[in-house]
Parts: structure tokens; sequence; C-alpha cells
């Protein structure tokens, strides 16, 4: 006979509630029998339907002797973190009740959806947005069958659950998300529970300094629990071999005042657990009173438990004499080959039946009534927290009239300007008109991408000593800037998921250091479209500024546009992609982002001085298309020897000169240019949502003709947008491909073979009318290539005809610089990165 | 008159040598008079030789006034970190001088390159290795000509500077790769300088832990030293903000012993950044002799310096009435516009004469005789070591007779085997041959990817307490499991930089995690090409074995094919990837990635039970080839009406069942299976270095057959591949993309389009011969599918005639499902993840 860890007689309460033995810290807050008894039974209903959602598909709560044919054909799931999620889970709603507390629980562990899912169908919530799983029998029994298997929920947190708010496969990220939850919520608690696995992250362990950004005075509060049961899937984990003298050195040095709960004991787990629990959110409620009242004048020490609990706690101690309880054997299904094995499945019967379920759930088969009392008021419940579906909570932006920010562009191609500056000047009036709903996150990068005007709204935010010397930082600031890609998107996922709106910048090349976070995001966004339940949230804005063409002396480790072809392996449903070519466009683009719902917009426009092409109703006319022909730079009168399309304002620059090249030398040549701003609008209907429609796209492109695509990316991706377009064999792309060295802006373009005289060569050898009479011009281009080398690599600098070229619609060579546009600053000192 | 923080009379040089005022710390290591002073001037050369490098490109040694036309049109670079960087290059030298150490400069923050590449020209290693970059006056001059200039080198370290381990541009991996160095190094000491940016990141901030796994018995030392010199760009960092205890504490914490040196003060930083040096020095050697002698029986704690010293130090102190020195806006380029402001290039003379150059180089423009001996023995100098050029350190595996691992396939198609287990008994050997010069390292997955043999041949590897229920734990293990995708990625990569031998195995979807990391190090190979003297170092082999077709109950957020996605980004010569269908394939696949150097090796290969196609003999000539029709499943006698090609295990075993069920229901059908490993294979020659000529590929693929090829990973990986192929076209392709549920296995397939039934309706739609018979058995494939889907919700299991399936030559319906391979273990309980 197996014993369970789950026993708790009326002596034990009363002993452990009155105190007589082994007395709880805080005397004055012990729990009473009867708040100890329902925290209990919650725990147990909480473990047994983990272990249900595991094992059974029929006689959910064994009302029949169990038999093989009620066990699932194939176990999967993970019981390792359940009952010391399920633990926290129950204490969590017992303070929330006490106290009428707004709070999120987010779930960090792997496969903890097993808990989640439990809990909110004990709460009710999990039937109020699947009302075919009732809290019933019936419901409970389709509620298992629906766990793990064939076009059902999956073993870790996701859209399903009411009471997650991230998707929660990929470790490493519950505190970012943390964090970002309670920014601007000065009246949440977000629980997180962070898995000694997932503490061994990198993303996790650079998260815990995120309390050195939260003001107290306007931020809620994070309580992590950091969950040690000792293992990843087979090895030790770090932290729980850590004794506690060292964690508690650890977590004060990180900024925390730890508590630690350690052991299996029953009841004096329960006893100490609620004690600690109470204790921090008493530390917190003062805090935050203080902050809010006189002030504070040093960072708080936010507290932080650390609870010790075995894995598999309240699971099988040992099968086929091997331990399992409190050992790694115990991290997914403790007990397999239970329906062949009849030994096995009278362990899972006794298992299961340790929990008494006749007890726990009443004869419809809901939450017996004193466990259902545990539940807080519905609206606080965890499930029903509009902070986990945040898209009950958005309010649109307030954003101003984006026309007052347009650039001056007399002409097209006639001034330079940094093409962000402007954008910076809209973002601050976002910032003014919203605060506490929009910030700005970013490694250290906001001036240096021209964003600076930013600064003029809100300064860099930081919770700590400031200095006399240092620029826009203090205490009250909403630009979120700390050197971590990880940090700015889980803060910002953090911040939208629970109903606000944001952006970060960064370098084009580093984005793909959260390739795969942006890709766990968009999954959360694609699943959430299956749940109506799941109101839109604002979209996840992406400006890349320091971009692959422009990091002239940065050099090769710089140079990569792979985050676009990461992202657009995502669904276009949920992914949306935008090269403006210029400022008025930018601005365009990124109104346009900032009122969109429940996408990842990825906008790629440089920072440096670059042409000036339309004025701020051309760019209105071109962005609301997507793509259009740039008349200034064609002279096809409809038909046309060759397309020159582009997309990237370095690519967009390039072909407009290589058509001014061409109508120069080339003369009788008939030139389209064709501009691509929204890249999706490339796809054919059939396959990319917002694809323009074929008679559109020939309309651009024309049926036949050769089109030479200047790209600012990966050419695939231009070949896989035009898949399925009219003869698409004539798209001839020239793509972005690493170079390895330093490069002058223009040299950029040669090494990547896409300069205007590239571009111009090529479209020469694909245009048949005139390939016969286009030799001489072709090894013009090719001597001037050589020419510009040698002249480059002497002066460091490009020739002068490409420095002093602009746009001349008599085709003369212009013998001065493009002007800067009017009010354009000159690029600050010091901020270039 | 500006003053500069550079000088240091005899006067103050007597004193505090002497200890007469500001004694150092430790009395007894106090510098002498001319240790100190010989420190010190090295110190303002290579200062001196930073500002060159950023400013000048003529008149390198100031022996003319300073002109306009001598400083470079574009001003470029980082001079923030500059100055205290070389302080430690300068005191490292000492170090390693007084005690023969054999060290590494590791440089971890951004844009460290000025340093690097100045005191490897100082040390005389730069010219070594770069021969037209002499050590006098002209070389000086190409030196700073070079640097950040177009066809130069960066302004971050990188393979063209000798003492440069790694690519430095992307921030975060300075302390992974450290440790991966000294692993199983035990004489090495890497000093590895974090910058207080680099220390925001979360790669940075995870690395910490890994002297957890760090035995001092048999392994080196690193000493970090954390730099923090207070900014990022603009902000303030966190780590400089804290108080001197907090600090302490989070070190302490992290399991190290730190110890300060802070200020500005010459020369008193001197005196005790040396003594802090030392006596670092001296803990590393006590805990080395104790681990090597009697024992440890604590985990040590490691030193570590913390040096507080200003941004910019030594530079302006204040430029245009605005301070420069110790503020944000020394970070980059601390004077601009110096060619047009004559105050300004007035402030750049004063600044490099400041450092009185003419007293630091002698008549020829090599580095003073005392400055001179300041290097350590040639052999021990910075950018002469071998542990910073790997490849001379290599020493080929002795690898095992990898046929003697051979699974054994009685005939195609009739068993199932989990195909990593016979890799694990070969890798289990390799770690036995090669004590000490291979490591397998994974986030936890060894043994859940069914490595386990592993364990017969060494433990999981952990400096700390183990207990009796650990499963093959100790210090003394080289399987390195921690859950951290960067962690492994950052060790291995530092481990494979420093010439030894290894690889990672990781679930599919989460190798992501890494895309940034893995390109950094594919750019670092593909630079090193350009340098002879960067010998070849050994391949980094990344093995997907929890693949995204096979992850049943993980559900979505374990399904992505995007790390292969990312690295196919890289050049064809640094990155191959192979896709080995069963076992055997598997493991000629490893054998020939261990053998291989300079690449990065993704192979992907499920860890579940799969069908086994190939006996050893086949898989190895199947696996030369890269790609091979397979007989046993052809008819086509040389003339298909289909090709059916596939690339990964789970498309393969759906495209043996498609041609099995086209040849039941449609004889007269001639059909030809093409199985592809070595996805390169496919690629044109012209555009890819291995790709098959185009014979071998019309041999394979004909030249005009309709192909339907079902790959592992994303459908425009095959058509970017084939593009130049003859009628590109007509390959029709079947990839990967997430589904958003759970499913089982068969399920999976289906929901993607990509089944047995999927692919012969797409096979009979395009066979242009026998599309107008074919409709009937269409619909009985279509009929198939609706059956399936029903069962599966109902059974939660495959319908049994798929489950039961397996290769028949005479097309008769198996009636049980597929035995299991000859000693094949039953997946073992408790591992799965």
């Amino acid at each position: 006979m197996y014993t369970f860890n789950t026993a708790l007689s009326s002596a034990d309460l009363r002993e452990a509630s009155d105190g007589s033995t082994s007395p709880p810290r805080d005397r004055e807050v012990a729990l009473t029998e009867t708040q100890l008894e329902r925290i209990h039974r919650y725990w147990l209903a909480a473990n047994y339907l983990c272990v249900g959602q595991i094992y059974l598909q029929d006689n959910p709560l064994l009302r029949e002797p169990l038999r093989a044919e009620h066990i699932k054909p194939r176990l999967l799931g993970h019981w390792g973190t359940s009952a010391g999620q399920n633990f926290i889970y129950a204490h969590l709603n017992h303070l929330i009740a006490e106290h009428g507390i707004q709070a999120l629980y987010i779930s960090g562990p792997g496969h903890g959806g097993p808990t989640l899912n439990a809990c909110a169908w004990l709460e009710g919530s999990y039937s109020e947005v699947h009302p075919d799983i009732t809290r019933d029998a019936e419901g409970m029994r389709r509620f298992f069958r629906r766990f793990s298997t064939p076009g059902g929920v999956p073993s870790h947190c996701g859209p399903h659950t009411p009471n997650s708010m991230h998707e929660g496969g990929e470790l490493g990220y519950s505190l970012a998300h943390a964090f970002g939850a309670v920014f601007d919520h000065p009246d949440l608690l977000a629980v997180c529970v962070v898995g000694d696995g997932e503490a061994e992250t990198c993303p996790l362990e650079g998260s815990w300094k995120s309390v050195r950004f939260l003001n107290p005075g306007r931020d809620g509060a994070v309580l992590p629990i950091l969950h040690l049961n000792g293992y990843k899937i087979s090895a030790p984990t770090v932290e729980a071999r850590m004794p506690d003298a060292s964690l508690m050195e650890l977590y004060r040095g990180r900024g925390y005042d730890p508590v630690i709960v350690a052991g299996d004991e029953l009841p004096g787990m329960h006893q100490r657990f609620a004690a600690a629990l109470h204790r921090c959110h008493m530390t917190i409620r003062d805090i935050q009173t203080r902050a809010r009242g006189e002030g504070l004048h040093e960072p708080p020490r936010w507290p932080i438990i650390i609870l010790r609990s075995p894995k598999g706690w309240t699971g099988p101690k040992e099968v086929d004499g091997i331990p399992v309880e409190g050992t790694f054997r115990a991290h997914q299904v403790p007990l397999a080959n239970v329906r062949e094995n009849p030994a096995h499945l009278a362990i899972l019967e006794q298992w299961l039946r340790s929990y008494s379920p006749e007890t726990l759930f009443d004869a419809h088969g809901a939450p017996a009534a004193d466990i259902d009392a545990l539940n807080p008021l519905p609206a606080l419940r965890l499930g029903a927290s509009s902070y986990a579906n945040g898209g009950r909570r958005l309010v649109s932006l307030d954003l101003p009239e984006f026309g007052n920010y347009g650039l001056d562009v007399p002409a097209p191609g006639q001034v330079v300007a940094e093409a962000p500056r402007k954008l910076g000047e809209y973002l601050r009036d976002v910032m003014r008109r919203n605060p506490g709903n929009f910030r700005v996150f970013g490694p250290d990068e906001t001036n240096s991408n021209r964003l600076g005007a930013v600064f003029d709204a809100s300064d860099r935010c930081a919770f700590g000593q400031t200095l006399g010397i240092d620029d826009h930082f203090s205490a009250d600031g909403r630009v979120m800037e700390v050197l971590s890609e990880h940090l700015c998107e889980g803060w910002l996922e953090g911040y939208l998921l629970t109903g606000r709106h944001g952006m970060w910048s960064t370098y084009e090349a580093f984005a793909q250091v959260v390739d795969s976070m942006v890709t766990q995001h968009a999954k959360w966004l694609q699943q959430c479209r299956e749940f109506p339940w799941r109101r839109p949230i604002a979209s996840l804005n992406v400006l890349l500024s320091s971009h692959a063409w422009r990091n002239d002396h940065n050099g090769f480790s710089h140079q990569s546009t792979g985050f676009v072809d990461n992202v657009l392996q995502r669904r276009s449903d949920v992914v949306r992609v935008y090269y403006p070519p210029d400022a008025n466009c930018l601005l365009n683009v990124f109104d346009h982002c900032l009122r969109s719902r429940n996408y990842v917009n990825v906008v790629t426009c440089g920072k440096q001085f670059e042409f000036q092409w339309l004025s701020f109703e051309q760019a209105l006319a071109h962005c609301s298309r997507g793509a259009s022909v740039w008349d200034f730079a064609s002279n096809d009168d409809g038909d046309p020897d060759i397309v020159l399309a582009c997309a990237g304002d370095v690519p967009t620059a390039e072909t407009v000169a290589a058509a001014w090249l061409l109508r120069k030398h080339a003369p009788g040549i008939r030139v389209r240019v064709v501009n691509v701003v929204d890249l999706g609008s490339l796809g054919a209907p059939e396959a990319q949502p917002h694809g323009m429609d074929h008679a559109a796209f020939k309309e651009l492109f024309t049926a036949t003709v050769p089109v030479v695509f200047a790209f600012h990316g990966s050419t695939w991706v231009i070949h896989s947008l035009v898949h399925g377009r009219a003869n698409e064999a004539r798209f001839h792309v020239r793509g972005f491909s690493d170079c390895g060295t330093t490069t002058t802006p223009f040299d950029m373009v040669v090494l990547n073979r896409m300069s205007r005289f590239h571009l111009a060569i090529e479209a020469l050898k694909h245009s048949d009318r005139l390939r016969s009479s286009t030799s001489s011009v072709i090894e013009l281009f090719e001597r001037k290539l050589g020419e510009h080398h040698a002249y480059i690599r002497e002066h460091f600098e490009d020739l002068p005809e490409i420095r002093h070229w602009h746009w001349t619609d008599d085709f003369s060579e212009p013998s001065t610089p493009p002007p800067l546009a009017k009010g354009q600053p000159h690029g600050q000192l010091f901020t270039d990165a």
C-alpha cells in the first residue's frame, strides 16, 4: 500500500491553527482552522484535477473502480510542477479574498498548464469562456479529455485558459512580462511564479533587475515566487542546490528581501506560506503607501518568496521500487504504462483516491461548497481579471493630428533628412496626450535613433541614484532604456498584453536576439483569434532604425536583416512589415501601426540622412495603397521597357538614381519606378490577407515586363511574396547579404551589387528592346564602379559625383551635396552608438 | 587651455611607489617605480593609439603641427571604453610577465576594438599577422587609416586582431565564451572584461552562474573584470548606479569574492589595480592548488574585480563648455567636426600631445624600449596566444569506427527505432577516447533526446552539492546541462574557439533562442577565412532532436523550424544543414560533422520511434552522396511519372507511404522516391559550393518531371535552393507551418497537408499521364482523411491502418504495428521533457 503526502487530519488542523506546535512566524496572521482546511481542500481538488487531466478519459470522479479503458491511450503532460503551483494558487485566492486585491497569476515554470486549467475550472472562469466545459461531472470529463489530446490544449499555459496572460511554452519571459504588466497599473499585484529550471535561462536572470525600473508611486508590484522543486528535466537546478544563505545573499543583491518557505510537512507549510504571503503583501502595501505619500528616498527592497517544495508533491513516493516524489522522475508522467500494467493502474487509483474526490466535489461534480468559498469575488478571480485579457482594458490612444508633423519636402529627392526625427516629435505628443497608457522601450537607442524629442515629454526611467550630468533620467520617466533586447521586448509584451500601447526601437541586426520571443508573442496573437472572448490588444510595434545598410563603421557584426525573415515565417494575419522610404512615409506608417490591433508591426527606416521623396499628402496616398508608381522618376507612359521596384530607404534611393542614370544615358528607354511600403501588399490575396488584388498588381508591375527589384532584406522574401503572380520569373531581385567589412554608405550598396550602376546595368540587360544599343552605357557604368572603388579606399569617402548627386529633372549633374530639409538639425554629437 | 588626466610626474611616481602617501592595500606587492612608470607609459601609448585610430589619417606621430587634412573625413569609432580597457591590458601584461601566465583577454564592452588593435600593435602581434602594418611610423599611419574606414577594420574586436578570440560586435556573450575557453584548459586564465552596458544584457547576466559548472581541479579560471564606467550610450547603467555594498552583495550571491577598485587619481589607481590583480591571481592559484591537491569540499568563491573608472578617461574634460570625460558624451567620438572647427582641431592636438607621443615612440615610430619591455615573453603575449587562435591548438578527435554502431535494419521500413540512441552510444565512446577534448552541451535534454548512453562515459557536470537520488551528476562530468540555450551555445563556442570539439542538442523550436548568437559565430568563421593565420577550428554541431513535427502534446509554442531558416541566411561556405531520415544516416552524418572544420552543422533528426530505412552500408552510400533515389520505394525504371522527394524523418516516412499508396491504388503509375540528407546538395553549384552538379541533379530529379517535395522546414528553403535548376517551377513543395494545437503524430502531418494521402493526391494531380484515370483514387484518399480526423478526436490515437502501416512489397495491409529494431529499448520513463 502506498501512502500519499496529502493527509491532513482534523487534529493536525487544530494543532496548526491554535499554534500549539510549529507556530507560524507571524502569529497574528495564523490561518484559522476553517481557512486552513479550505485552502488545503482547494489544493487537493486542484491536485486531483491535474492528475485527472494527465490520465483520465472517463470516470472523472472515480465513482466506479478505475479500469484500463478509463485511461488515455497516450499519457502526456507534466505533473512535477503542478502540486506546488496549485498550492500557491490556493493561497493566493485566500489573500485576494481577504484583501480584495487585483492580481495576476503568471506561471513561469515549464508546463504549468494543468494548474492554470484546474484552478480556472475550480473558480468557474474556465466554464465561462468554454461553455462546453461545465463545472460538473460531464464538464470535468470533457475537461480531462481535452488536455494534451488531438485538437485539445497543451501542457503549458496559453490563451485557452483565462487566467493566463501569456504563452508559457518557451521559458524565461515570465518575470519580464510581469513587470511590463504592472507598469502604470498602480493597483495590480502580479504574482509571478518562477520555476527553478526557468531561473537558469538568461532572459529570466536578466529580468530580476526590472525592479530598478519600477516606480512604486505609479506602478503596481510584482511578487516573485521562486519555486525551487529541485530539478529541471533530469538534472538538479543551480538555485535549488544553493544553500539558503547564498540564496538570501543573491536575492538581496538583486534588490529583493527574500523569505524562504521550505518543506513538505502539513499543515506547517500552509501556515508558513500563508504568513509569508501576508507579510509580502503588507511590505508591498507599505512601500506603495510611502511612495505615494511622503515619497521614498531610497530604492525599496521588494519582497520575494522562495518556496522549496518537493517535485511532484503528493504524488507517488516511489514506483517499481524507485523514488519518484521529490526527484526528477516526477517531472512529467510519474507513473507510465498504466493501461498495460495492473499494478500501475492500482497505484494510480490509490493516488487519485488519496485526495478523497468524493469529499471535494458534490453530487453533480461541482466543487464542494467550502472549496468554492475560497474563490474570490467573481471579478477578482484570477481567471476573470481583465488584466489577464488586456483587450478588455484597452483604451485607444488619443493621437495627435499626424499631418501636423509632416516634413517639408519641396520636391522629390531635393533634400536629405533623418527620417525618425519627425516621428520623434509625433511620439513626444503621443506620450504627452496619453500619460500612463503609452511607453517607449529601447536598448538605449532612443536618442541615437533620432527619437530624442520624446525626452521633452518624458525622461528615461530608473528608480535609483541620479546625477547632475545625467540626461533626462528620473524615476518618473516612461522611456524605458535598458541594454537588453530581451527586456525591451518582454516588458513591452507585458505592457501590451495588459491593455496598453507602446513600441520599441533597436538595431536591425540585434533585433534577432529576440527572434524567439517575438515568435512566441505572434503565436499568442494567432491563437487568440480562435477565442473571441480574448479581446484585441494593441499591436507590438518595432522600429528598426539602425539598419543593416548603414552600419558603416560598425561592420560585419551589425549586418543582418534576419529579424524580418523570422517574423515572416509567422502567419500573415498577425505580422505586418513596412519599409517607409522617407520621413513622411515613416510618420504615416507609424500612425497606422499605433491604431492597429493584434499585429506585430515591423517598421524598418534608417536614422541617417537620406533623400526625402514625398510630401505629407503624397506619402499619405502612397502608404494607404501600400505600393505605387513614382511618377516623377518614371517616363514609361503606361508602357515600360523595365520596371524598377524597390522597398527600403537605401534601395529606394539607388533605384531612383538608377532611373535617373538610365534616362540620362540611355535616352529612349521607358522606365517605371514602383515603391513598396507595405511588403504584404505584394502577396497574392489568396495567400496574404491584405495582398493587393491581381488587377492592381498588374497595374503596377504589368503582366510581362521584367522587374528589377531592389530590396532591403533577403531576396527569398520577395520571391516568396510574388509567388503566384503573373510571370513571377521576371522578378530579378537584389537583396542584402552581409559583406564583412566597414564601408562608406555608397560602398555598401556597391558591395551588395545594388548600387544605382548595378541596377541600371541589370535593367539594360533585361530590357529586350534596348539590349543591342546599350553596351557602351553598360561599359560606362562599369568603369564608374571601378573608379569609385579606388577613390573611396584612398579618400575614405564617396566620389564627389555620388556625394553631390540628387534628382534633377533635366539630368544635369549637381555640383553640391543635397541640402538638409528645413528644420532638420545636424546629426547630434555623442549619440550615434 | 585644457588639461588632461594623463600626467604623472616623477615625484608622483616616487611618492606612490615608496608608499609615503595613499598606500596600496597590499603593501608587499606595491609596484616599483620602474614598474609603475612602465605600466603608466604603456597605457598612455595605447591611449594615444586609440585616439589616433579614431581621428588620424596622416601625421601619426604628430611630428608636424596637426592640420585639418590629417583628420579623417568621417570620424567613427568609440573612445568611451578605450582608456579603461587599455589600463587593464597594460596591467595584465605586467601580471603575465611577472608570473609567466597563459592568459586570454576577452573584451566584452561594446566597441572595444581600438584597445585590442592598439595593444596588439604595441606588443608586435598585430604586425606578425598583418605584415603591412609594421611597428613603425609608416605602419602606424596605415594602422590608423585602416580603422573604421572602407574595407578596413570595425570598432569592435573580431578575427582581424590576433588578441581577440571572438566576434565582439553583439553584446552579452563574453563571459560564456570565457568559461567555455577555460573548460579543460587547466593552465589558462581568461581575463574577461565585462562592460556595464553589456552587464545589462540577459545572456551576460545568465552567464555569471557558469562558475557553478567550473571544476578547478581540471579547468582553468576566469577572472571577470566588471568595468563600470557609468553609461551605456546615453543612459546610466544599472550596476554603475548601485552602491558598493549592493554590488558586493550581488556578486557574493553570484558566487564570487569581489574587490572594488574605483577612482581616477594617478598613480593611486595603478597601485590599487595592480594589487587587486595580484590578489586575484593568488586566490585563483590557491583554489587550483587546493583542488588539485587535497581537494575542495566547498565550492570556492572566485575572485572578480569591479573597476569603476571614468568613461573616456584621459580624454577632453569638456568640449564647448559641456562636460565630456566621465559622462555619456564620451561614448563615441567625444570631439566632432574637427576638420571644420579650428578650436576643436586645437583641442584634439592638445589631447594627443598630452600623452607626449614623442616620448612614447622612438625615432622610427616603434614603442619606446621601456614600453616594449612591458610586453610578456613572445609566446605569452595576448595576441600571440594559441588560445586566441584555437585552430593552432586543435587536435583531431580519436573517433571510434562508426560502423560498429550501426543499427540492424533487416529491410527498409520494417522496424521502428529512436534514431539518436545509436548516436548516443557512438558519442559515449567519443567521450571515452577524448577525455578533455570533447564535451556535450544541452539544456537538460541529453537523456530526453535519447543520447543517455553518454552518461556511461561521463556525468552531468556541476561543482556543488549532490544527492543520492541524483542521476549521473558530479563535478567531474563533461555533459554540460544548463537550462539555457544561450549558455549551451556560448560555452560550446568558447570551447571550440580555443581548439576543442563538441556539440549541443536541444528542441528545434527553442534553438531559435540563439539565432543571433549562431549568426555571430558564423560571421566569425566566415571572416576567419580571409586570414590564413586563423587556423581552422572544429565545427559547431547542433542536434535538433525534439523537432517541430513531434511535439505532439507540447503544442503550438514548441512548433517552429525557424532555426534553420536563420542559419541559411548565412553564407553556404560556413553552414551545413542535414536531415538524416533514420538512425544509420544520423550516425553517418554526425561522424562527418565531428571530422569537419569551420562549419556550423545543423542536424535535425527526431528522437521518437520512426521507421528505419537503410542499413549502415546503405546509409553510408546515401549520405556520402547527399541525396539519392530510394530504389525499394521506386518503380520508375528510369522514366518516372512523378518524383516524390523528401528531406526530414517525418516527411520521408509520409513520402514512402505515399509511394506505397500510389503503387497500391494507382497501378501503372511510375513513382520515383528521392531522399535528401544534405540540404546544400540541392543548390546549384554556382551558388552553393557543395551543390551537386547539374548532371547529377538531372539524374535524380529528371529535367522535366513534376516533383512533389515533402520538406521538414519552410517551403521557401527548397524553392530558393532549386532556384537555377532546370524547370524549377515543377517543384511543388510541402513544408511546415505551425498548426496551433496538440496532435497525434499522424494528425500533425494531416494538419500540415503533408500526410501520405495529401502527397499521393498531389502526385496524382501533377502526373499528366494519369490525371484522367485517378479521380476515384483521389476520392478514396480524401475519404480516408475525413475518417481519420473523426477517429482521432474520439480515440486520441491514429486509425489502426495508420498505426499498423509499414512498407510491404506486395502492398498488403499490415495488421500489427511495426516492431522495434533489435536492441532498442522502449522509450524511457520520466525523461521525455
